[in-house]
């Protein structure tokens, strides 16, 4: 078989793994059973190539080429596995499978590595089941500790510690370590239209926008939806319907993003005015500034919106990344290999974590026809996928050249 | 015992049933254990008072005191024990446990009722576990089938015909019978602050505003929460957000009621604009054309929005019940008793059934002194409960003289 095929295989054999019959979405949740499955096709696939896996004690994986004659640091490329709920195909597993397909491209070009490669793939990067983003790489990088992180818990009230032992993974057997890592590359589906507006089907990254998650506490007064004349009602839900307006119309404004896509409501009942209406902002801007600025417009709004609904307010920041610069040399020195565009993206990254911990790390983007991500409809076309197998096989072979 | 020594007693031993440690509110669903729980009580009480209860099919239950000397149709009173999520003490069970004290202080003026007097519990008047309202006595009036009825779904995804199996009820036994009822009076909290403002312990019913429950389902699509442009999203929050805001705007405009209480986001992810926002319109008006013409403004207005946010919405009526007038000679010969004013109500009751299916029908509203209902803070002063139970005595004197 030839690369090319190979590459059309794996992703035959991940398709129907936790996908929704019904939307045709997948639920890759961190440590269900759809994960596990996943798990052990990696490792499959890296047997298949005579790369032996290595599972840490959390679920992050690790396969090293490593042929007798590679030394000094090594160049890991991977991504991951997980969704978001109802996600797409492709964010995460396009980086992965890529990954083993450029060691195929590599193979077929008869290149030996004169450093080790390795292939990985880290846990829970989409935050969907514990609320944390990058939860895999931050433990790796210590950005996060096992004592902050066994203590999440999942919507279901279960503990993250419970989630991974019930997975049957024990952290006590230590997590990946990055000791010998001497530059990280992150292959993922662009999850905007710049490649498109550009007309080219892979691109490098330079940036990764700062990012916050919000949690915007509405409350107000239970009461009769029938029988409290609207004057005499403390009802949460309008404050936080004006803030979701003034919250899109902020990021647009200022051509950022923020996003209102997460909800709960108390009691939820048709014939009650709420007491509570929880709703999670997600934030993200060019500049650390730009991102506190608009946070704080938003929340100024809420407020003066909230004083005249006599509702009240509290917003609890629940995570913040700061921006994340790529290091320009490595990306200049890799877009020189393909006359590759560097851009930046708006969304959060494996790669931004290991760069913030400073391994020297590159992403490349394959271009998505539509732009949409975290959906159903997420899409790349195979010849632009292949592209970007071969180019992640390019940029392999100049860093372990 | 005293009549009111027996009231506060009842009082006390409702008072756990059903009830949230952390809210303090009530979670008493239809053909849930806490029912069952306060089914069985209703039986006791009954029993206590020499009273044999006969439970329906479904769960209805009456118990009619019928001395030897009684003829000629009879006259029934109850309410209902079920409460919405997280709702009140009084909504509902005030109503029952006036109907037994009632009794009590009949017996305690020595007075032997001409005609037959029944005690009765209806179930699911909230609608808070199906979605329909005052069920139980719909389906013994017949303005819904067993047939539609069975079908209905709980958020669970149970059939309502299951929930009853599984609460130890066989539909097969049949209905409580109308038959011999001439009379059905309902004493029920106020749930507005009509009588505060009246400045009067108790009032009677004239009407219940029409009422309908409008299902929104705002469609979109799916996108990455950070990386898509503001300009390229289809984001149907922000059509319910708008939609929220023209409800409230034209229900206090109109002197109406209009609420979006209850919400369920697909995906609900934070880093996800959703596809999916269902919402629920709880509408009421002071005629049926009223009704019609603000339900019509709001779904005008969403359209409008949705036109602009490049979302669709799909609006379904999921019950519409129209203005109901009690008997306006019963309710003011019955007024004449204690001059008690005659007021209307927005709120849905088992009487407005009733009267709907040809049975004369009066109500008896006890003050509630911030009008909260609905809510853990729905609250009725003592010296008033009281009051409603020796009116409700006077009222059934009157009625089975």
């Amino acid at each position: 078989m030839s690369a090319i095929d190979d590459f059309e295989q794996m992703w035959r054999d991940l398709a129907p793994v936790g996908r929704s019959a019904s939307s045709g979405g997948y639920f890759r949740q961190p440590w269900t059973s759809a994960e596990s499955e996943l798990r052990a096709w990696f490792a499959e696939a890296c047997a298949a190539r005579g790369l032996a896996v290595e599972t840490d004690g959390i679920g992050n994986q690790v396969a090293w080429w490593s042929p007798p004659s590679a030394s000094g640091p090594g160049v890991l490329t991977g991504s991951h596995l997980d969704s978001v709920l109802d996600g797409g195909a492709y964010d995460g597993p396009l980086g992965v499978v890529s990954a083993l397909a450029a060691v195929d491209v590599m193979r077929e070009r008869g290149v030996t590595p004169a450093r080790p490669l390795g292939l990985s793939v880290f846990v829970e990067e989409e935050g969907s089941r514990f609320g944390r983003a990058c939860l895999g790489s931050r433990l790796v990088t210590g950005a996060t500790t096992w004592e902050q992180a066994r203590e999440l818990r999942d919507r279901d009230g279960v503990f993250l510690a419970d989630a991974v032992h019930a997975a049957g993974l024990d952290p006590a057997g230590g997590l990946l370590s990055l000791e010998g890592v001497g530059t990280f590359v992150e292959l993922h589906v662009e999850q905007g239209r710049d490649l498109v507006d550009r007309g080219t089907a892979v691109g490098l990254a330079s940036q990764i926008w700062p990012h916050g998650r919000y949690r915007f506490d509405f409350a107000g007064q239970a009461n009769h939806a029938g029988t409290t004349r609207m004057e005499d009602r403390h009802d949460p839900m309008l404050t936080y319907a004006m803030t979701a307006l003034a919250a899109n119309k902020q990021a647009r404004l200022a051509g950022q993003r923020a996003t209102f896509g997460r909800l709960q409501v108390e009691p939820n009942g048709t014939n009650a005015v709420p007491s509570l209406v929880t709703a999670w902002l997600d934030a993200r801007a060019s500049s650390d500034d730009a991102l506190a600025e608009m946070v704080e417009a938003i929340e100024r709004q809420a407020v003066d919106r909230a004083g005249r609904d006599g509702t009240s307010l509290t917003v609890t920041a629940e995570s913040v990344s700061g921006s994340v610069a790529f290091d320009a040399d490595l990306a200049a020195r890799l877009a020189a290999l393909g006359d590759w565009p560097v851009i930046p993206t708006q969304a959060g990254h494996d790669a931004g974590i290991l760069s913030d911990a400073g391994v020297p790390t590159a992403m490349v983007f394959v271009r998505n026809p539509t732009g949409v991500s975290h959906s159903p409809d997420e899409h790349a076309e195979t010849p632009d996928c292949l592209a970007g197998v071969e180019a992640l096989a390019d940029v392999l072979e100049e860093l372990t050249r």
